[in-house]
């Protein structure tokens, strides 16, 4: 090991920050599975064909190559290799639902049916690392992960409106207690720029600019969309409705009464209507989610109902997603045509307001409990009965790992273990304790001990940490 | 995407197997923290020069190199790239160990204080995916996950009887009722083969043959020897040792009056003997574990004790581990120096173990109840508030995305998608259960439905699935 270190734009996660990102993702993967989509794992390594044409010229660059050791040598000059690591998780998404869509198999529980491979629609969550040959810098990465949940293959508004729900139940159980939702759709501004006299051939370029408008100043954006080429006239129809603002419902009256000539726009406010209903008999609090004609989402595969999520903390968005009708069909090249919506959590970032936030602090190291080891004779048999005692019943605990008598050094040395893994109670016997028949239960952070007698310690410590009565684990 | 396929060696998990893989880790996780174990991921692109020489010469050719596409066209015949491919977890471990163990940070319950940044011990679970350049085969992928648990920077024998301790819990809680750990110990083999009167530079020639004893038999073993140029009286020393059977205790006894002369393996017995009262002060039931001094382990790199998992497939080791008190500073370059002991689990082996078993089938998909939807006025806002309160209770629970009114049809097909994702329990609400203020709730197994009066559907349904009170998730 000549020299030691990362790759640029990769990261190492010691225990304390992956004890977080480990909080985060298992809390994300509870809510997924309780709305009912269940876990999908692809490879790293993906057939270059199946990566190629599928992100753009600049995206294309970024994909990784992959060769073995062993083959390098034989690589011609610019020659491409057949193997790529994998860019995102939409592709092989798209990928798995055109391989086994179709596919059929024995019915677990009745071996003379046959059901589908993937059920339809398919409901999928997928927590994965992603590659990008990016340079490296601040905030951005070559390596990171992506935690995606989709539906491919229904077209009910009901799939996105459980997708916003789940978003905010995920955003409330990571304890923020102050999140939007932004919505919007599609249609509503292609309505838009239709109505604004604008040819479908300026979409992009608007949305693009309309997309700005967390960063830049309206000036700014008109200035932008001047540039573009939009006369003046149309910027102000834009927004006459993009600027829109108050009570969902109100906003959305206001603006069906603007695009009443629009049907594109017509459909997309009804959808957001019925979407409004279903969020109430969902009991979505009112103030996590709010129609906003301003959103417009970056990527251009949307074809629907748009969402995004902001937090109090200064990082951007933190996750988002829609309904991208057309997608599959594309990246599957044309093998599979399904609808499907979907939603997406930025981890670094979800992480990065949780810090800012202070809701980090929370998230505990796993070890509740060490127990001191000093191996006086006596001692050292029932520190271990102890340690195996309240790990039967499910308290995390260490023993120390210390193969000497007790001196007062061998303790303090066993604290400052314990206090590098922040674990909140310490168990000390040592032969005073023995022969008085107690241990002491050391409080870590107060550094208060209370006596307990040896024969009632387990005990006492686990309904201590398991008040519950019957919660063992 | 011109063919649609993986990568040969490669696999998707689709959500019948992930749920299982999940589940595995899970409880390895689970079991892992209970022990003091905290996770650790390290990145999958790693240095070349990180893990150039660290792995043989076979092995150096199936680490893969990585090369950005918009790097590749510059890159020179027979040049190597400088980003690599993670090929174990062992290696990044001894890189993290030598690049943080000495850094210290501040205290975050006391920021006038200084913490180390790793606490030593060090004990790190690390479950990730690894690849290697192999010609694919059954059973051999080029991307596999890897579980491991070590104990880096602690001399005490205590670690090994905990990882002992910690692999019988991990099995007993997957289900299996009939697995063994061999215990065995480098030392005692070492001392051995000197008895035998064979010089050391034969050990790694007679381990790599008694390794093989659990699929060759003794004759054929033996003959290998001889052909390795060992003589029948040194042969018939080994066997006189490593054929012992019995109670691990006895047999310990007989091996030490065999090689009372020889230090080496009577420290080894020591140690085993002393590692024998650990696991009975921690009821490790003593039908799980033996003394098994046949048992070689391939790596040479163990240094102390060694173990191994059997079960009663035909898979072959599960899982194994041991003492290697020299390899992190080998592996690190001489940069750090540090005993370890550690294990590892093999999950497709434990999962091709558990189905031959049929320790799978009590792996539940997570969808517990599906409420059929129909857009029947009164009918769709009763669905999607039942939906609500069984979410809220915990209960993973979907609706269908069915966007129609009440048929027959629309029932069965709903039901078929219930069937697909194996979802124990259907709740059907029509027009004529609205009319007569009931739902059924259906057994998905048994095909029987009851009727529960719609007002109290989601509570009998919690209690129906939560019989624990308190128990919400």
């Amino acid at each position: 090991m000549a020299e030691l270190g990362n790759v640029g734009g990769t990261r190492d996660f010691l225990p304390d920050e992956m004890i977080r990102r480990e909080y985060v993702i298992d809390t994300l993967k509870r809510i997924f599975r309780k709305y009912g989509f269940e876990p999908l794992e692809t490879p790293a390594l993906e057939r270059w064909e199946t990566l190629a044409g599928k992100y753009g010229e600049e995206g294309e660059k970024l994909i990784y190559h992959v060769v073995s050791s062993g083959a390098l040598d034989s690589l011609k000059p610019g020659e491409r290799t057949d193997l790529a690591l994998r860019y995102d998780l939409t592709v092989p998404l798209a990928r798995v639902v055109a391989m086994y869509g179709d596919q059929m198999q024995v019915d677990p529980q009745n071996p003379k049916k046959q059901v589908r491979k993937l059920p339809r629609p398919f409901k999928r969550y997928q927590v994965q690392a992603v590659w990008r040959g990016d340079r490296p810098g601040a905030g951005r990465f070559r390596e990171f992960t992506q935690c995606d949940a989709d539906v491919i293959g229904s077209t009910s508004l009901l799939a996105e409106a459980e997708l916003i729900a789940l978003v905010a139940e995920v955003f409330a159980a990571l304890g923020f207690a102050d999140f939007t939702v932004k919505i919007n759709h599609r249609r509503l501004l292609q309505g838009l720029i239709e109505w604004a006299g604008l040819p479908p051939s300026k979409e992009a370029a608007v949305l693009s600019s309309i997309d700005k408008l967390d960063k830049l100043s309206v000036a700014e954006v008109r200035s932008e969309l001047h540039s573009k080429g939009i006369e003046a006239s149309a910027i102000d129809r834009l927004f006459q409705v993009i600027e829109l603002t108050g009570e969902s419902t109100h906003l959305l009256i206001q603006a069906r009464s603007i695009l009443a000539d629009s049907p594109a726009a017509l459909v997309a406010i009804d959808e957001l209507e019925s979407l409004l209903g279903y969020l109430e008999a969902y009991q979505v609090p009112a103030d996590h989610y709010k129609v906003d004609l301003a959103l417009a989402r970056g990527l251009d595969y949307y074809t629907g109902l748009i969402f995004e999520t902001v937090t109090s903390a200064p990082v951007g968005s933190v996750g988002g997603g829609g309904r991208y009708d057309k997608l599959i069909y594309d990246l599957s090249g044309g093998k599979t045509d399904q609808p499907a919506c979907g939603t997406s959590f930025g981890l670094d970032r979800l992480l990065a307001a949780m810090e800012h936030l202070g809701l980090l602090a929370q998230v505990p190291r796993p070890t509740e409990v060490m127990v001191l080891r000093f191996t006086d004779p006596g001692v050292d048999t029932f520190t271990q009965t102890l340690v195996r005692q309240l790990r039967a019943a499910g308290i995390r605990t260490e023993l120390g790992y210390y193969d000497a008598p007790f001196t007062p050094d061998g303790m303090r040395q066993q604290l400052g273990y314990a206090n590098e893994k922040a674990v909140p109670y310490t168990v000390i016997l040592g032969p005073d304790e023995l022969a008085q028949q107690v241990v002491a239960l050391r409080d870590m952070t107060t550094r208060k001990q209370e006596k307990l007698p040896l024969g009632e310690a387990a005990m006492y410590i686990v309904r201590k940490l398991r008040p519950r009565l019957g919660e063992t684990e």
